[in-house]
C-alpha cells in the first residue's frame, strides 16, 4: 500500500461534496435540560440519525467513493466487529462494489446479520488465536482487495470530519468541542474541521477511563498501546491510536479527557427521558465529558459530537432496570 | 362557564402565531426503512421532542395565552395524570400563574414530581370513589379558577393543530394523515390544519383497539362512552370523545382505524432501533396504524403524527427484554 499524504481541511471539503446527497444531514439539537445543567449553549450533533446509525457511513463512503476502476473491480476489505463494518458494507452496495469484512467469531449474531443483509461476504476469525491486521493485509494481498481499516486512513478521517463542518455551519463559532475517541478517525477529522472554520475552538477528546491510551500518548508524545480495555463504549475500546490520527491529534486536540462507565449511563439516561434520543455508550462520551466537569464550560458555546445509536434494545433496557 | 365557539383554522392560526418562540417548531424526520416497509413517503412529526415532552404544551399554551387580567389572578385548573398535567403546570409558569392540577391518588410518583417540579399545586384524588370532572368544576367555582380540560375545549383542540400547520407547510401538500386518537384534542385540531393547508388530505385517527370509541361513534353518528379501557398507550385511554372535539372529527376525519398492544410495542422497537427515537406508546398509533396496513397508502404522500415521548424508561427497557 502506497503511503497516502496526511489529510487537510481540503480533504474534508472534497469529501463533503462526494457525501452530498448520500449522506444525511443530520440535525443539531439542543435541550433547555442540558444548558441549565451544564451552564454552557450546547450544540448536540446527533449522528446517531445518520445512515446504519452511526457517524462511520461517512469516512466509509468517502474512501470507498475514491477507488479507480481497478479497485472497483476487486472490491474493499476491512475487520471490525462494530459500526465501521456496516459502514463499510452499505457504502460499497451503494457503490455497487464487492466488500468481505472480517469480524470475530464471537461477534453479536445480529452485527454478524445486519453487515450481511447490507451484501456484505463475512469472514469469521478467532479473536483469541488470530491477529485481525495481519489477516485483513494478508486476505487484500492474495485477492487484490483495497483495505480500508477503521480509523486510520486518510479518506476515512477526511469524512468523519464533515460532521463538524455541518455543525459549525449550522452554529456558528464554538468556544468547544467535545468529541468521542477510539482510534482517533473521528477526533481528528473533527479537529481539521473545527480549527478551519471556528478558529480558537478549543478541541477535546472523550475516552473511557478503562482505556486511556490517547490521553498517555499525548501525555507522552508518541503512540501508547494498550489491552483491549473492559468498557461499555464498545465503539471506544481501541488499544491505541493510529499514525495518522495521531499525528493530527498532537497537532490540533488540546486535551483528552476520561469519563467512566456509570457516567455514560447516567448520560444514556439523560438522552433517553429529556432528549427522547437512544444513544448508544460510545456516543454519550462527549456530553458525558460536559456534564461531569471535565472542562470549565461556562458561558461558552460547546459543541457535542453524538456518534451513534447503535446499541441492543434489550441490553439498553437493562441499563435502566 | 360560557359557551365558546367551535375552533376554525384562523384559530389555528392564532394560535401558532402565540406559541412563535415559546413553543419548539419540531423536527419532521424521514426513514428509508419506513418508506421500504410502507410503500409510501412518510413524514413523522416528531412531537416527542416538543417541550415536555409532547404535543401538549402547544394547547395548554395557547388556552393560558388567552386568559383576560382576572383569570390570570385566579389561576388555571385541570385534571390529568398525563401529558395535560404537565403542560398546564409548564404554561401556567411561563404565564406567570398559579396553576391547580388534580391527580389520581395512584398517580405515578414520577409524573406528581414532574408536575411539581413546573411549580404546580397538585390535589389528589381517589379515581374509584371520585368524579374528577364535578370535582373540578366544583374547585374552578369556588377558587373562581378557570378550568382548561384536556382536550375539549377550542383553545386547546386550536393549539394542537400548529403541529400539523408546521408539518404541512415543510412537506407540502400530503396524501394522508394518522393521527392518534384519545379525546380528540389532536385528531380535530390536525384535521382543521390538514384540510385548510393540504385539500384533498384524507385524515385518519388512529386508536387502540381496546378502546374504540371514537370508530364506534362516528360509526353511531353520536359519542360514544365506553369503560376505561386497558392498553399500552394511557394517553389515549380515554372513555368518550369531547362535544367539541366529535363535532370537528365527524366533520373531517375520514376514518377511525384501531391498532392492538402488541403492534405498539412493536412500532415502539422499530422507533427506537432504526430511528434512534423514544416514543410513548400513545405516540405509536398513528406509524403502527401505517406499517399494519390499516389504510392503502402505495406510493402516497403520508404524514404521521407522533405524539410524545414521555415513558418511564425502566418500563420501557421492559418491553424490550
Amino acid at each position: 500500500m502506497t503511503a497516502l499524504p496526511a489529510p487537510t481541511f481540503d480533504d474534508v471539503l472534497a469529501a463533503a461534496a462526494r457525501l452530498e446527497g448520500v449522506a444525511h444531514r443530520t440535525p443539531v439539537l439542543t435541550s433547555r435540560t442540558a444548558d441549565a445543567r451544564s451552564g454552557a449553549s450546547v450544540f448536540f450533533k446527533c449522528e446517531n440519525f445518520q445512515r446504519m446509525g452511526a457517524f462511520k457511513f461517512r469516512g466509509a463512503y468517502n474512501a470507498i467513493a475514491q477507488f479507480d476502476a481497478a479497485q472497483r473491480a476487486a472490491g474493499v476489505l476491512t475487520y471490525s466487529s462494530g459500526n465501521h463494518a456496516q459502514a463499510i458494507a452499505l457504502s460499497a452496495r451503494l457503490a455497487g462494489i464487492h466488500a468481505t469484512i472480517i469480524m470475530p467469531h464471537d461477534a453479536p449474531a445480529a452485527k454478524v446479520a445486519a453487515t450481511k443483509e447490507y451484501g456484505a461476504e463475512v469472514l469469521v476469525y478467532n479473536r483469541y488465536t488470530e491477529d485481525r491486521e495481519a489477516l485483513g493485509l494478508d486476505l487484500a494481498q492474495a485477492r487484490g482487495m483495497t483495505l480500508i481499516p477503521p480509523y486510520d486512513h486518510p479518506h476515512v478521517m477526511a469524512g468523519q470530519g464533515t460532521a463538524v463542518k455541518e455543525l459549525i455551519e449550522e452554529t456558528g463559532p464554538l468556544d468547544l468541542l467535545f468529541v468521542c475517541l477510539g482510534g482517533g478517525g473521528l477526533l481528528s477529522g473533527s479537529a481539521l474541521a473545527a480549527v478551519a472554520l471556528s478558529p480558537g475552538c478549543r478541541v477535546i477528546g472523550v475516552e473511557p477511563e478503562a482505556g486511556n491510551d490517547g490521553q498517555q500518548s499525548l501525555a507522552r508524545g508518541e503512540i501508547v498501546h494498550i489491552d483491549t480495555p473492559h468498557t461499555l463504549a464498545d465503539g471506544a475500546a481501541s488499544t491505541h491510536l493510529g499514525v495518522y490520527t495521531f499525528e493530527v491529534i498532537r497537532r490540533l486536540v488540546e486535551q483528552i479527557v476520561t469519563v467512566s462507565d456509570a457516567q455514560l449511563v447516567e448520560t444514556m439516561r439523560f438522552f433517553a427521558e429529556r432528549m427522547k434520543l437512544v444513544v448508544e455508550p460510545t456516543g454519550c462520551l462527549g456530553a458525558a465529558a460536559l456534564f461531569n466537569g471535565a472542562m470549565p464550560v461556562q458561558g461558552r458555546r460547546v459543541g457535542v459530537l453524538v456518534s451513534g445509536g447503535n446499541v441492543d434494545l434489550a441490553r439498553f433496557g437493562q441499563f435502566f432496570a
